[in-house]
């Protein structure tokens, strides 16, 4: 198996480009200068021709990577219901949005540095090998050089196994602000304690998953988890302020170290 | 003003890829080895991933060449209703859409060769300067090296001064099955003799507009057009039939010459 | 249980309306003379306004009842493909396109005579209850007097009795042209013997399933089916022969007896 | 030419229901309390079933009547591009949207009170009469109980004749916020001065409306615009308030006279 970025930094990623139209959503600009890298939303689920290439001018005047966010055809659905689409289907609709928004960027002299699913696609991804294959093959067939995100569990092994025979590398990402399993997954957001919203919490799951790899699951133990990357939010003020927390939390422990 | 082509051989090109999830137009599977060009519908006035992969890969076989075929964004109208669209969502819609593209032919180790608007983004873009301009500084933006296909006019001039500044090629298309009006201009499809449905003086006009630049106007004057390439039509078995006959006439004749 | 029809007449039923803006589909003008419930696509898996105003026309020149026929919103996929929405969502849709097409309906005079989910949706409701439920709940909420056609089985009291329910009638629809298993439920499409071909077989099954319910399941055996109507297809020039015979057949038996 | 409502009460309507998806637009729940018509999308430039669903209740809890907001099929654009549609395109739009909406609001109890095309719709249908002839071919075949809501000008005969000869009833709307040009015209919001910001002048103008019709135009002359109802907006927490200042004042006014 092989991974996209050493162990020694933590970078944190942020889904952007999801407004739509007339619609806005997320504080892109807030947060765009506090992330490394930005998965920009390609039409499926959000965002329009304009506002994607509003989102990669913003990434680039903030130095920031930029990657494709691809999702299931569902607008209205914010693409996070799962659709029983075909492998050849999730192929095809992966380099349709790859290739838009790498076209975009290209305009702008951007390149893209990654590619992370969207949504239902990224949990179908996560639980049914059959996606996860068809994502891979997409990834590869488009540019086997793209690390593709995926979530970072107890046993990264099981998908980097499956991603080695498509030759493509995974960026594994983990989350300060939600809680873990023994398994490594997200505990769903429907049982209580699933989601950390005090900052001091927060921080501190950042900090530890960016220094040892450790997190305490929700039934108390310790999980060590493998992460390239930290996934933040740029929701609303709150999330904000929490992502510039972490980002100086962070920055000043690699300072030291 | 510079053309994309050497007078002396008018190549065929034929919009293509127009189906749409379940529903098929056109006969792309006959059409396909008897034109130079496939302009490929992007998804936004037809096609989708898979479909756009299917075409592809059906020029690809053929050693067809493939353009990019943008179009507002009106798939219910199939992009022939006049959208008020700003400059700069022409522009973005077009990147978007050539990324889209080129995304899914670079898989399949394509690239594209040209661009060809849609419906009424075609024919707003010869009637407004400003949709003109939007469209040119989208190609010029994203590949200055891929010619755009306009209509050839008495007057290709009036275009080509524009793209001059932009630095675009264009590529004239011609009409075998129209009729001409004094000024180069297609006769509206409500005018009786628009259309010509005798495949005599299809293939005759065919011939006079490769060999000579000449057609006849619906006024029964001579009007002389300086072509890249010939628009034909695979809706049905008509029209695939007067295709060929076009192939062997043009081909017979370059033979000759 | 209540039916919505005596047992003795099998109404014939067509999905009807399935054009999407250019793209045509069904040959409706030849097969709505010969059915007697047309269920019209209400503009998430296929139809616009223009072509459900067009269909509902047709429907009333023929004297023919129509139901609404609505699906998850995937114009893409044909409504093929599951997805997953909530229970919320599926009342909220049905109403959406249900009053949509009684809308268009009132316009002309005609008023809605049933609701036929269509393609996954349909699917989805004969498998998972809580989907069952939800379209129900639907129905009953937009007009309890309006029968929810849904699939006829071996057991039609499991589906009906949650009708019951929420008072709803059901009309159970039963299938010439496809294999059934020993449960009733049509033997999936990718295993052979699924579909009849043959026009002898096809009709013979039409005749049997009206006149004593019995059909031969893939297997051998002999199954009843408590079915209200049939649902033929007029996809193309043999689908609408194989109605012409079904409803000869059945017209010629109901005559005689 | 008739009118709608008696001349000495002024109803406020406000656009509502433009939510759409996971996208939320407008204060609907501050605003619905202090208005007495919602005109609420329809799906085709915003809102979906979930929303409108939403938005019908929260209309029924106020007591406040509803409206279809039809629009041309423009969710990205929010039906503010003007779409070159036939008029057979609008009249079943039309149909299909006000449908839709009657279909939801039925289940809850409601009937529609009116209807108020959007964004480039209207404006079109102001500025075209083959566009104002389609609009009121579909109130008039839909219900032509149903009032019309167009813009109050200085002439509202000019669009009062051709209502009458549809049967329709027009409701005649003004602004508050917006200048106005001799013609009774809006003043595009381009040129300075076209949108007022003090809330003093924004009450002042409403009651002068709502009292004498008379408002001052930008070249300082007197107008007088017959007006059925008052658009008002309810987008931020400013829109809201100066919502709630009109209200007041419109009440005081009515109340003391």
């Amino acid at each position: 198996m092989t991974f996209g970025q050493p162990r020694n930094r933590l970078l944190l990623n942020c889904d952007m480009g999801e407004s739509f139209g007339p619609w806005t959503m997320g504080r892109d600009e807030d947060v765009m200068p506090l992330v490394d890298l930005a998965n920009i939303a390609c039409g499926f689920h959000a965002s329009d021709p304009v506002t994607m290439t509003r989102t990669v001018l913003l990434a680039k005047q903030a130095g920031v990577d930029i990657g494709a966010h691809p999702s299931y055809p569902d607008l209205q659905g914010f693409g996070r219901r799962s659709m029983q689409c075909s492998p050849l289907e999730i192929v095809a609709l992966a380099h349709y949005q790859i290739g838009a928004l790498a076209g975009i960027a290209k305009v702008h002299g951007m390149a893209l540095s990654h590619v992370k699913p969207h949504g239902a696609l990224y949990n179908d991804m996560m639980r049914h090998e059959s996606v996860l294959r068809a994502v891979l093959e997409a990834v590869a067939t488009y540019d086997a050089s793209l690390p593709l995100m995926v979530l970072a569990t107890a046993d990264n092994e099981a998908v980097g196994t499956v991603a080695d025979e498509f030759g493509v590398r995974l960026w594994f990402e983990a989350f300060a602000d939600r809680a873990y399993d023994e398994q490594g997954f997200l505990v769903p957001r429907s049982v209580p304690g699933a989601v950390h919203n005090d900052p001091e919490v927060i921080v501190a799951q950042a900090l530890s998953l960016a220094t040892s790899g450790q997190v305490q699951t929700l039934e108390g133990k310790t999980l060590t988890l493998d992460a390239t990357t930290l996934c933040v939010h740029g929701d609303n003020d709150d999330s904000v302020r929490s992502v510039r927390r972490i980002r100086d939390a962070l920055d000043g422990w690699y300072q030291e170290n």
